[in-house]
């Protein structure tokens, strides 16, 4: 029988509490899947008389969770508190310097400091382990990192944000306009007070630099992500979307291209035949396309104690077995710098939605204005008719570059006839 | 820099031949992602003259595997051949008392010999790996032996045959039977001459067997399975489903229940609404539900040259990385002899479509035998009105045991008003 591998956890929220639980539920399973005993040793959390519903009499407790990280009585540190900044930074630093295997569910932390905290770890031989800081309980670091690293991927993209996709969803069940359905949310706890981080995108950009730096062994490179969220989204664009065969989902995407790493978070719209289209509410998926295994699609909870826990735990698992590999799949020293694509030189097609008078000759206008950067009109929707007033033209453009693109919608907005600053939103060819 | 690892492949088919094309294309990437090149050293097949558009002139040939599986300079023994005799069997026991560790793609070999080679391989130290055995390029078994390892698994069941589902599709796309489909997809080499293997489950119950050992912890046990296939489906119950919100795939199911391990294979309604009813053709899917994770789906290409040879490679690369857990994640000595639970004992809901003549007191006569057994109906379909001739009727019952709803189902045929044998379909309640 192997020694019992010890873990430490700093900071007993949602994620902690739910690693708590999974250890004291499944000790005979740790047990037998990992041929040792894998036991809670120490937690750090700031009120050690608080009632968490959990049985913690028998572990030792730190008010200072770098002392946990650095307590030699502790084999794996199991970073849950969050945030880029201290503590977080200093107990996965400590713990490194301790000769201590990290695992964490910290994306921010990752994206931003990931290169120095991989470069530590290496150099120690530990494992930093972050399964749970993507997609919550979807296996998708180890599929990336593992099961798919015979291929050259050659796009990677998903839904990474609950609260948006939530959002959304509810929005196009009901009909109903983004502010009032994130008040909702608010109320019922699927969002944030502050729901900027969310909504805005910059959770799913954190996320998505790590799958690109996993995807194309490439240094994390999250200060070059163009990042949109979907504040921008109206209940009318939804119904315009489905009637043109699309739903519009928060992606994070990742691609190489001629200019260097597509790295964009956006609004987007996609194919309704596409399986990512039906992954509604709070669910979470991740889609990756290799060169030998084509497409591969992977859905689960995105958040959420348990599905949270499930994913730390394999990180813990993975170490109690001997596994240790690079951080990014690579060993950091061979990462490269690949250069960022400009989001200017982006191509693809664009939803398009202007507000116009309804007379003779608006159309012509537009039109003139899209042929003179080159756009080409895929399809082109009028619905209502009333001559003299406002009303919605939609039209969805072929591949453009989004230089162009963005030059066309500024004439466009300049003509007399065009009531608002145009709508688009990008479109994702996904076959 | 480590040692190179050098690898065997025995049989050249589309499987092996996938592999060393990748071999080939990925030798940059594999050194990178391995910290150490993996080679090819040795090939086995019959006819060393066939062009087979791949450069092999650098590599030995042996004509008889078994000898490769033997070679001193060979570290890997892919085993690329299948079936579950000679070779495919000597070679995987040569190759473990050899000292080397083994790939193989054959679902045969493991379902039927899986107890007796992971005992060897295990004895040895050694790896028996076999991700691409199961749901081609899906990393499925990587997710339930390491990322899914926290979880207690509910229930695990899957598409796991791309010949039944492509057929299923496009029965349901064209509106056309099941013996008309069958033919045109031999003609398209969508199936094989003999479809005996795919059609009648048999292919998917051997991938099942394996799933349910890695998921429940238990010996592997194929004999024990519940085998049943398509050829029973006819285009009108192909649209009965849809008029009820179903979709007919052939599932593979397994859960423990109170009395033992369930494992079945039958074609089953499926929900609209569940992401596995919109995995068609050739796609596979694995959903896998634990205590912690909830749900997770994993979809992608079940077979083919590229998708094969990925998940031969994920195998191979977790060698290279010195990762060997044991064959079925648990020690071999502590998996269990779960009993099975028999198949009459099995509860779900049923749809059931008799033909009847339509007169009166038929759906009274019915409706008696399912009262005495005990079965209630949730919803009843009798779409056509043609007095005196026979016409379908649909019913749907609540949950029931199946040897109950046989029992009825034999009573049913022996009315007068009915004119065929009753025609029944399983349903999964999926949420």
């Amino acid at each position: 029988m192997n020694k019992p591998l010890r873990i430490g956890i700093a900071g007993l929220g949602t994620v902690g509490l739910g690693v708590v639980k999974l250890l004291q539920a499944q000790s005979t399973l740790l047990e037998k899947r990992c041929d040792r005993d894998v036991i809670l040793t120490a937690v750090s959390a700031k009120d050690s008389s608080k009632n968490r519903g959990v049985d913690l009499s028998s572990v030792k407790w730190y008010e200072n969770p770098v002392c946990l990280a650095e307590d030699i009585g502790i084999d794996v540190v199991c970073e849950l508190i969050g945030g880029d900044g201290n503590p977080a930074k200093a107990i996965v630093t400590s713990a490194l310097n301790s000769n201590k295997h990290v695992v964490t569910a910290n994306k921010a932390l990752i994206a931003l400091h990931g290169r120095e905290l991989a470069g530590l770890a290496e150099l120690n031989g530990l494992a930093l382990n972050y399964e749970a800081a993507i997609a919550g309980g979807i296996p998708i670091v180890k599929a990336l990192r593992e099961g798919l690293a015979g291929n050259q991927i050659s796009r990677i993209y998903g839904i990474l944000n609950g609260t948006c996709n939530y959002i959304l969803s509810v929005m196009r069940e009901s009909g109903r306009d983004f502010e009032e359905v994130l008040r909702e949310a608010q109320e019922h706890g699927y969002a944030e007070t502050d729901p900027a981080f969310d909504i805005d995108g910059i959770d799913s950009a954190h996320k998505l630099s790590v799958l690109t730096s996993l995807a194309f062994g490439s240094h994390i490179n999250f200060a070059d992500i163009y990042v949109d969220g979907i504040r921008n989204i109206s209940a009318l664009d939804i119904i315009f979307a489905e009637e043109l065969g699309y739903r519009i989902k928060l992606l994070a995407i990742a691609r190489p291209t001629e200019n260097g790493i597509e790295q964009r978070v956006h609004s987007c719209m996609v194919p309704l035949d596409a399986q990512i289209a039906h992954v509604d509410g709070v669910f979470n998926a991740v889609v990756a396309e290799g060169d030998f295994v084509d497409k591969t699609v992977f859905i689960g909870r995105g958040a959420g104690e348990g599905p949270t826990a499930s994913a730390v735990m394999s990180d813990i698992i993975d170490i109690a077995r001997g596994i240790t590999l690079p951080t990014f799949s690579v060993a950091a020293p061979k990462l490269t710098d690949a250069p960022s694509a400009p989001m200017d030189q982006h191509n693809g097609p664009y939803y398009i939605r202007l507000s116009v008078l309804d007379q003779p000759g608006v159309i012509a206008d537009v039109s003139a204005v899209l042929r003179d950067e080159s756009i080409s009109i895929e399809s082109l929707l009028q619905r209502a008719r009333a001559p003299g007033e406002v009303v919605p033209v939609v039209m969805v453009t072929h591949e453009t570059e989004e230089a162009c693109l963005m030059r066309a919608m500024k004439k466009i907005a300049n003509l007399a006839s065009v009531q608002e600053k145009p709508k688009i939103i990008r479109m994702e060819p996904l076959d």
